[in-house]
């Protein structure tokens, strides 16, 4: 029989998200229940949350920064045991058959994979994600999470953390390498602790220098503000990778101009307008312009058990169900160092 | 005392090529003389001797695809003797000093290459380039030709040559890896050679099959009309490398679709204006859009030897001084099957 579990609801883009209750699947052969302790909230939450893509389902239930305990298996799980620290990322299913999922790429499965809110099982079941107390979810798509790690630190690593950890190792960010990270926010500070932990020079390319100390803190070794113009003089044709973090739009020539020979800007935000790209800039330094999403199920826990070892979690701001709606708006408004992460303690109905 | 050698010149953007005579400068220490047997066309040839990108400086002497037979040296040369087959391509000098000449990248030169013609020394002196019966380069920046290939098919490879050979071997081109070609034309030949020659799966994206009987007689497994929408749907997220050859401005976007997951657009042409490229379209393939320009001496001399090995050449029309104006023409109407080269024994003034 399925469980009644508490869960963060909202039931439309203008609605605000309350506590209620959704049902949770009996376990099946190979799914794993969770019990939920932390979920991070990601900005496409909000996007998803507020339909600002289109095509949201609602009711929904947000959430794909998920930590907790196993609480239970099934029959045939055979990679977890109950009260192993765990987490769920963007998706917990994938077709497992296409050349993508095969090379542990599920995230760009040709099927599709099954996001973890907002999207639908194979069996036409709809998906609610982390603001909840429990999750089930197949084990070969639940993470390991290493001792070395708070779970609520923990839980903005499986979207932030793989997010950035994705760029950085698959395009060489280490010794020897210059990597600029732009917008210093809930994914741009995670760039900076695993750029600074693979042993880069790692710059803060941000608006202001509002947040110079903490960057320097985090492992940045230098910082600029984008806002003056000489920083684009001062820092041209000098960073082998810049991972943009930002969603809104930005002049990526200015930003292509700042890459040195062979040098990759990857983007990991998605502006909704395009951007306008001479190649003649790119032409004449051999520069990509490229983009990346998430990571597979096999980089994400080679990014957990990379962040353990080297003590990174996110710098996280806890909050109760109560707040979730203002952090919303404070996450709109850039108001938060780094990630707002709900304690799932608090979301029973009362 | 310098010598006075024939050579095709031009007054001004609106002026023709005319037979007139030029100085080159006696051998210094390091200098090879090259007598010149053939010079290809290139695309950027027109557009410098007819001023279209600006900054021309005139007389001009152009060509940067240059075949010959050395025929002194200086006291110091120890790379050519006389009666080597060599070349030279779009530089004849770089700093030598500065990070990327160090790289064997001089064509990334931060201090600036001298360009074969319409570019200075760093001594100030103006360069003349390939059309002319002489040429006095340092032997650092000349190419040995390989016995396996005719000069006259050989010339077209210091420019066109490289500039495919660079991103189909920088970007991995090889067994099991698709490559689309786009665009058949001067560049676009060379790369379904090199393509076929390093034993990927190549296919031209044309803007009809008019030319589709050479492209497979050249190496190509497939040829698809781009004019047809259809192929933009049948080729969908299929290549791992898409090297556009084409200087008109193509709806870019419509080309990363076709790359699969990690795959890359790498642009050698470079029109005017810049392409509109969605964030999104890169992110959700981990797709790139990047740029190539030619290549540094080390690659370009790599290049000869790997199509000396295959006996690849450029597929030409071989032309007289009298017909260069008219080929001009042909060539901004496509009309060449597939690029023109200037035979120097037609160049005496008469």
């Amino acid at each position: 029989m399925p469980s009644t579990v508490s869960a963060l609801v909202t039931e439309g883009a203008e609605k605000p998200l309350e506590r209620s209750t959704i049902e949770r699947r009996d376990p099946k052969p190979h799914d794993v229940v969770i019990d939920i302790a932390y979920a991070g909230i990601c900005h496409s939450d909000i996007h998803q949350a507020r339909d600002e893509w289109g095509g949201s389902e609602f009711p929904m239930v947000p959430g794909h920064e998920i930590a907790g305990t196993v609480s239970a298996v099934g029959p045939d799980v055979s990679r977890y045991s109950v009260g192993d620290r765990v987490g769920v990322g963007c998706f917990v299913d994938s077709c497992r058959e296409c050349e993508n999922c095969r090379a542990g790429e599920e995230q760009f499965c040709t099927k599709g994979m099954v996001a973890t809110y907002n999207g639908r099982e194979y069996s036409g079941e709809q998906t609610f994600g982390g603001y909840s107390t429990q999750v089930v979810v197949d084990e070969n798509y639940v993470l390991g999470i290493p001792e070395g790690i708070a779970l609520d630190e923990a839980a903005p690593l499986l979207c932030a953390g793989i997010t950035l950890y994705t760029p950085l190792t698959h395009w060489g960010a280490g010794p020897g390498k210059k990597v600029a990270i732009v917008g210093m926010g809930g994914l741009g500070h995670m760039g900076v602790k695993i750029a600074h932990a693979l042993g880069a020079e790692v710059t803060v390319l941000s608006q202001t220098l509002s947040k110079e100390d903490d960057g320097k803190r985090l492992g940045a070794d230098h910082y600029y503000a984008t806002s003056d113009e000489s920083t684009f003089k001062q820092l041209a044709s000098s960073f082998d990778l810049i991972v943009n973090t930002v969603s809104a739009d930005l002049d990526i020539q200015k930003y292509l101009g700042l890459l040195r020979v062979d040098g990759s800007m990857v983007n990991v935000g998605a502006p909704i307008n395009p951007a306008s790209v001479h190649a003649f800039t790119l032409i004449t330094g051999r520069r990509s312009l490229a983009g990346s999403a998430i990571g597979g199920i096999r980089d994400t826990q080679k990014m957990l058990d990379f962040c353990a070892e080297h003590h990174i979690g996110a710098e996280i701001e806890t909050i109760t169900a109560d707040d979730v709606n203002k952090a919303y708006d404070r996450v709109v408004d850039s108001d938060v160092r780094y990630r707002f992460v709900i304690d799932t303690a608090s979301f029973q109905v009362r």
